[in-house]
């Protein structure tokens, strides 16, 4: 069977966008409704496919049909490629099934050569605009299809300029752009070596293939990772009929929204240049005028315009984003789409469509991205104080919201500012665990190197707390309390702004504003609970994350994690003590001591929760993390301790893992220390007594970290029933309680349904059970995770996105497994992928009850649980 | 329905081993035979199981049914428990469902107190011999039911024959017995506070609790651990009437075996001491007879335990180990089981029993434990240095092989020495159960005092390890670590040799051979060869290593590590060249240099192994593993290199990592290096093509190491087949190979079906499955696989024997994927649990193709493969 490559605009509608990307569905669908469309083919993504399965070649079966379909695009237009006399001129444009801005490149004028020009001159009467349009051909082709830079050409032209005394390029004439085309074919060929290609089936033929290459340049590939395209996608590429702007006050092009995309008001938006290609209004060097002034400018073609944006909007039931050229007083439209818009427009768009009875309430939830929410949740930057600041560095954008604060150098310092009423932010080389309280006192946290997943970035996510990290540029002086950047030097206590969600470093104070969920917003998110079936949990590690959480809509606590509260400047003494003990009495002891402290988080943790469930997870990381690796700190330490330098540091030596990530952490420490688990067990259960004296309704979920085996999970439950239970007893009280594990060890997936058996609930661990599934560390995988990208073995970061295929196979078996032991089991998520829309969607699909994601992500794992509900049912 | 605990011997069979273990299994089989068996009951496993279900408590139920047997035995016996006239005494012995020799503890001449002792001294007619019993059961229950330790009653034996001024027990008279009597309970109401028990239904209970609890004692329970038996099986307690072998000169007490142990000999094999107690030949105090010589003394007897003995063979058809007692020249059998054998002894048997035609050869097969081939193959004096070494002693030859090392006196110091690297000569006066570990570290294991049926010889023979016993010409200085013997002194780190199949002992360091196959052993792999269907690779880095296992019988090589070949100090400056190389330039320069080296241990390998495959995996480890980490190391290598010490530095810094385990290795560092897989390909390719020259056949198998993503493995076999491919194409010749993968990443077992699209074969890397499956790395559980171990969370160390419920499932997981997309791919285990026979046997449940191990546990897998085999077919 032969496989069709080519579709006219005739032959295909909206529905193809897979086939003939989003730009070709479009056109097609606009050339159905009988819309001016220039007519034209699309080549289809599979070709595309085709063309990278054969090695990077176009097929001569597809080369054919692409001449095939010229033949007949030249029937439909009355014209001729490569004819003097009536001349077929074409753009060349890539298309892929989701838009790509930027991305990918487009060729406009080819067809043009040293004869066709003549007759362009001639047909058109006007001689300057037929060599423009030459010269800009051969710039653009040089650029796109041959890797000769651009920008080498405007060289060229302003050397004329300067030359000829002018200034603008409408000042240069006829006599000046023929000139340019010898210049600029003279550079060509210095450059490449050969002629520029005069044959126009010979320009159309590389346009294509350079279309198809441009799906893989750099730009792409990180496009693509950062939204989650699959490179398997491939782009079409759309040939279509030129018509020109730019041929006279009575031509024209623009482009414009059908409602406003920055705040979603129902007006059309947009702007033109008369007597212009494209091209000249993105480059906007000259300025163009708004679309409402096109109405005195050619009434008739406002109205037809309008009339046309109304029944697309109507048609596509979505906010559209067209371009149009006027050519000759002629209005043609040669794109349409579903606008990008912002979060507020989204919003206020998605609102106003269901009340104009446009779109149904599922219909609006799938039209706002989740992900886009996150702007609406941090603090920002006041738009106009923004506007007068100058960036005087750039880092990474690790986690959204604007921060403004003094510069603090050491955490200990950031703590002390901030209980003196200021406002921070912490600069550090780069974070450790010994920054948390710090890192939890400022606005704002700038590390000096580490990435996305640097720990300064994953703590600051986690707390909702803006960051800018691997800042390379800044030359620290930490000891010295200063920092130079960009010939600025800033001092400990000056006023620094740091933007997370752009990576912006401002040398002065941007005032803030606060963000809060009402208006569109509020109603909006009513509707997504009103549809989603996947409650949404979140991991908070202190009352006031789990109050903010509540705020945001969190229907508790998917996660605990315990060992935060032991970082704390007034506990971490009592836990080292612990550590250090040599006997159960001493460990006994010391544990006594951070008793009380735990009880009082927990009844914080539960008051902030109001009755919700709360999941606890007991002591996961491995004991040295608390203890001090300086030679200076462990001096330190003996001292407090009363214990020699040489004892300690034996201690400190004997606790040393080779693989700390697979060493003696989670549920195996309470199997050498049982008493650990013992207190925190009556840290749980009293403080869950002591609050529903209150007249809550607590019931603590305990969970039991790294369990693989389900005698682990039965030896640590059965000291944690043994102990409840007599406390609870000897209260005599009557209080329910459960006990359940993570699941991140890839045997737990495998033996769910052995340990289902004890477990009355899991919670899937996918941070640690993507690192032993794959067998990489986020802490080392950072090395190599850029090849992986390099050469497409990743398209997307597995730590951000679950890994459906492996690890979600892993999370799913578990699962089944689980259900298959206890149906009624409680199974949620608390790895980061809980905040993570595909990765929702995925949870929702297999059938888990929650997830639980960091505060500041509850409402977008709210939408994206509201959106797999909606897609399950279509 | 109220359950069965208690069988009396008549009730029972050979077949419940299960339910009254071993020993009682058998002692109910020689009743039904109608053999003279001293009557008793046997309480069951189900009921030790109950016990520890209940707390470790005897419940009223059971309690009640040991009493109503015991009234049974009573009137079987015809005598009464604790009657003064005519008492019942009985013996109260552990037995398990296997064999754990010596673990357990015995308790003889239960149901004696004040007033039946003097019963029993009127009945027999002998006070001495009353009162020793009493003295003796005193020492035994307060030892093993109280903790009362039996040394302490030693001393004060001691202290009484040396105010007596004797040496031997014998020279004690009936007075001093009482006199013992009495010390010994003044001592035990000392250590205890309580009066030693005189209710002998109490004295019972009290026994069987503690034969119970010692199921559970620390020696057990590493038993257990070493030979893989779970402790759910629990022990049995056989109560028997006593009979006494120590009622004077026409008593004794022996054991025998129906063959000879050591060497396979058709032939009683035994020994037995007149007026003596069980306890006595085993503790090698007096140096018992052969078994031959019972003849003469006691001819009739011994042609009636003849007879017996062959009854038993022909019955079990096996060689049986029997414990006897004559009391008054009657012969009472206490004990009848397969006895335990030396490797050689074992495949002699087996083949003799087959040829007279008792088994069929699958059933011979079944009758050697694979793991003790292991004896057979280790090494050998060599034969020059022997002829020129004297032996400075002799003692038993009690377990076969040679052994060289250093002396050292305590188990834990044996054991110290070990870790340190050390080989070990373990000198002990005698082993007691305690030094088990102690003995499983060393080479070889020498002995004072015991005969061949002492606990070293019979655990050394279980071991498979070297021993001499019994070398009384030694004067042991235990305390002052060292010894003398034969004028010489040997201290603790002075080297000596011995030899287990002689019994000599040489002062020196004797350099040692390796063993080979012929005679027996020969014939018996044949049948094993015959049998199975599961094939045996080996792990072979050089052709030294090859060539041993292809002398094994290894079929192939299932796994070269190409990486150590690069630790050789004529390489690694070559290597260390290659990763510290900032360039592409650089780098393939210093491969180049490793290019020929790696090609010339690749022609080694492929020709060591005649033709048969040969899989050979890429680099592997991270390469920081190659670089010096001392300061003067890397000072050196900065100067060799031409580097300053800081930019050497800085490149080790850089390529440091958190968890190394799960760091940039494997198939990463081809991701990052394409070029050094090309070198690899190229060894590979080219060191093939070059031995086929010379008429071999090779077919090399290229394997790509910790896949988790058929992309990853997809990219670095395109650098593969491309390199390979043209390197044939070049050399105009024809060649196959095949590309394939570990699966040992967690990750690759569950998506082995996309894995099978790209690769020919799967070899299963199963450390490493076992360390990412758990979430735990070996060089880190070592902290806490003790308590693992201790709390019953763990029976069997996971890296040794492959847990098959999880990983193994993963395995299995995985196999069935891969067939589903590629039916003939080739499926093998590479990992060190290739060689444990239930790993062997697991492999070929589950279809695999082959295995693979290290040299000396290629003919412990073929065995095990042939037993898989046949119980497969039952």
């Amino acid at each position: 069977m032969s496989y069709k490559y080519v579709y006219l605009f005739s032959e295909g509608n909206g529905s193809m966008r897979e086939l003939l990307g989003g730009k070709g569905a479009n056109l097609a669908e606009m050339t159905n409704l009988g819309m001016p469309v220039p007519q034209g083919f699309t080549v289809t993504t599979e070709a595309c496919t085709k063309y990278y399965e054969d090695g990077r070649q176009i097929n001569a079966e597809i080369e054919a049909e692409i001449y095939e379909y010229l033949a007949k695009m030249e029937q439909i237009c009355g014209k001729k490629f490569g004819d003097v006399k009536n001349p077929l001129l074409v753009s060349v444009r890539s298309g892929a099934r989701a838009s790509m801005p930027g991305m990918m490149d487009t060729i406009l004028n080819l067809g043009l050569n040293d004869t066709v020009v003549e007759g362009l001159a001639e047909l058109t009467g006007n001689p300057r605009f037929a060599y423009d349009s030459y010269r800009r051909f051969i710039q653009m082709f040089s650029d796109v299809v041959m890797e000769v830079p651009k920008k080498n050409f405007e060289v060229i032209i302003d050397e004329l300029k300067e030359k000829k005394g002018v200034k603008l390029d409408t000042e240069l004439d006829v006599n000046d752009m023929k000139e340019l085309v010898k210049l600029f074919k003279a550079y060509y060929k210095e450059q490449k070596g050969v002629d520029f290609p005069t044959e126009p089936k010979e320009q159309l033929l590389e346009a294509v293939k350079a279309v198809f290459r441009s799906w893989d340049n750099p730009r792409a590939i990180v496009y693509r990772r950062m939204n989650d395209i699959p490179s398997s996608w491939g782009t079409a590429v759309n040939v279509q009929s030129m018509v020109f702007g730019n041929m006279g006050d009575d031509s024209g092009t623009g482009v414009a929204f059908t409602r406003n995309p920055s705040t979603g008001e129902k007006k059309l938006y947009g702007e033109f240049l008369m007597n212009a290609q494209g091209e000249d209004v993105v480059a906007g060097i000259r300025t163009p005028q708004s679309i409402d002034q096109l109405r005195e400018v050619m009434p008739a073609v406002y109205d037809q315009f309008a009339k046309i944006a109304q029944t697309l909007e109507d048609h596509y039931r979505d906010m559209q984003d067209m371009e149009f050229t006027i050519e000759k007083g002629k209005l043609y439209m040669l794109q349409t789409r579903n606008g990008k818009r912002t979060a507020a427009a989204a919003l206020k768009i998605a609102v106003d469509l269901v009340e104009e009875k446009m779109l149904t309430k599922e219909e609006a939830i799938l039209k706002v991205e989740p992900k886009q929410l996150d702007s609406l949740l941090h603090p920002q930057f006041d738009a106009a104080a923004l506007k007068k600041a100058t960036p005087i560095a750039k880092g990474l954008p690790a986690s959204p919201g604007a921060a403004c604060g003094k510069v603090y150098f050491t955490a200990e310092e950031a703590v002390a500012a901030a209980e003196a009423g200021n406002k921070v932010v912490l600069v550090r080389l780069e974070t450790s665990p010994e920054d948390i309280e710090g890192m939890y006192a400022s606005q704002g946290i700038l590390t000096v190197r580490g990435g996305m997943t640097s720990h300064a970035a994953v703590v600051a996510r986690g707390m909702g707390t803006c960051c800018v990290a691997g800042c390379g540029e800044i030359v620290m002086h930490e000891e010295e309390k200063y920092f130079e950047v960009a010939g600025k030097t800033i001092r400990e206590g000056d006023y620094i702004s740091i933007d997370g969600s752009t990576g912006n470093i401002y040398g002065e104070a941007i005032d803030t504003v606060e963000a809060g969920i009402s208006g569109d917003f509020e109603t909006f998110m009513n509707w997504a609970d009103e549809i989603r079936t996947l409650k949404v949990r979140t991991n908070a590690d202190t009352p006031h994350d789990a109050e903010i959480a509540y705020k945001f809509g969190a229907e508790g606590i998917g996660l605990t994690r315990t060992e935060h509260m032991f970082f704390d400047a007034d506990r971490i003494p009592a836990m080292r003590e612990m550590i250090v003990s040599d006997t159960l009495e001493q460990r006994q002891k010391a544990l006594a001591k951070l008793l009380p402290m735990q009880r009082s988080d927990f009844e914080g943790i539960f008051k902030a929760m109001h009755g919700y469930g709360v999941t606890i997870r007991f002591l996961d990381p491995p004991l040295h993390e608390f203890l001090p690796h300086t030679k200076e700190d462990i001096e330190a330490l003996a001292k407090e301790m009363g214990m020699t330098y040489d004892k300690l540091k034996e201690k400190i030596d004997s606790l040393h893992e080779f693989n700390p990530m697979l060493g003696h952490r989670g549920c195996r420490l309470a199997v050498t220390f049982p008493e650990i688990a013992e207190m925190q067990t009556r840290a749980v259960i009293e403080a869950a007594i002591n609050v529903n004296k209150e007249g809550m309704n607590v019931v603590p979920e305990i969970m039991i970290p790294l369990v693989g085996d389900v005698k682990e999970l039965a030896f640590v439950k059965n000291i944690v029933t043994t102990t409840a239970d007599s406390i609870i007893k000897e209260a005599g009280v009557e209080l329910k309680y459960m006990v359940g594990t993570m699941i991140e060890v890839p045997r737990a997936a495998v033996t769910a349904d052995e340990i289902a058996k004890e477990a009355e609930f899991f919670s899937f661990g996918t941070n640690d059970l993507t690192q032993m599934g794959y067998g990489f560390s986020r802490d080392d995988a950072g090395k190599f995770l850029g090849d992986y990208y390099d050469k497409k073995i990743f398209e997307s970061d597995p730590f951000a996105k679950l890994d459906q295929d492996g690890i979600g196979k892993l999370v799913k078996m578990a699962v089944e497994l689980g259900r298959k032991t206890r149906p009624d089991i409680k199974l949620g998520i608390c790895g980061e992928h809980g905040g993570d829309p595909s990765t929702v969607e995925f949870c929702h699909n297999i059938g888990l009850t929650y997830v639980s994601c960091s505060p500041f992500r509850v409402p977008i794992a709210r939408l994206a649980a509201a959106q797999a509900k909606v897609k399950e049912g279509k």
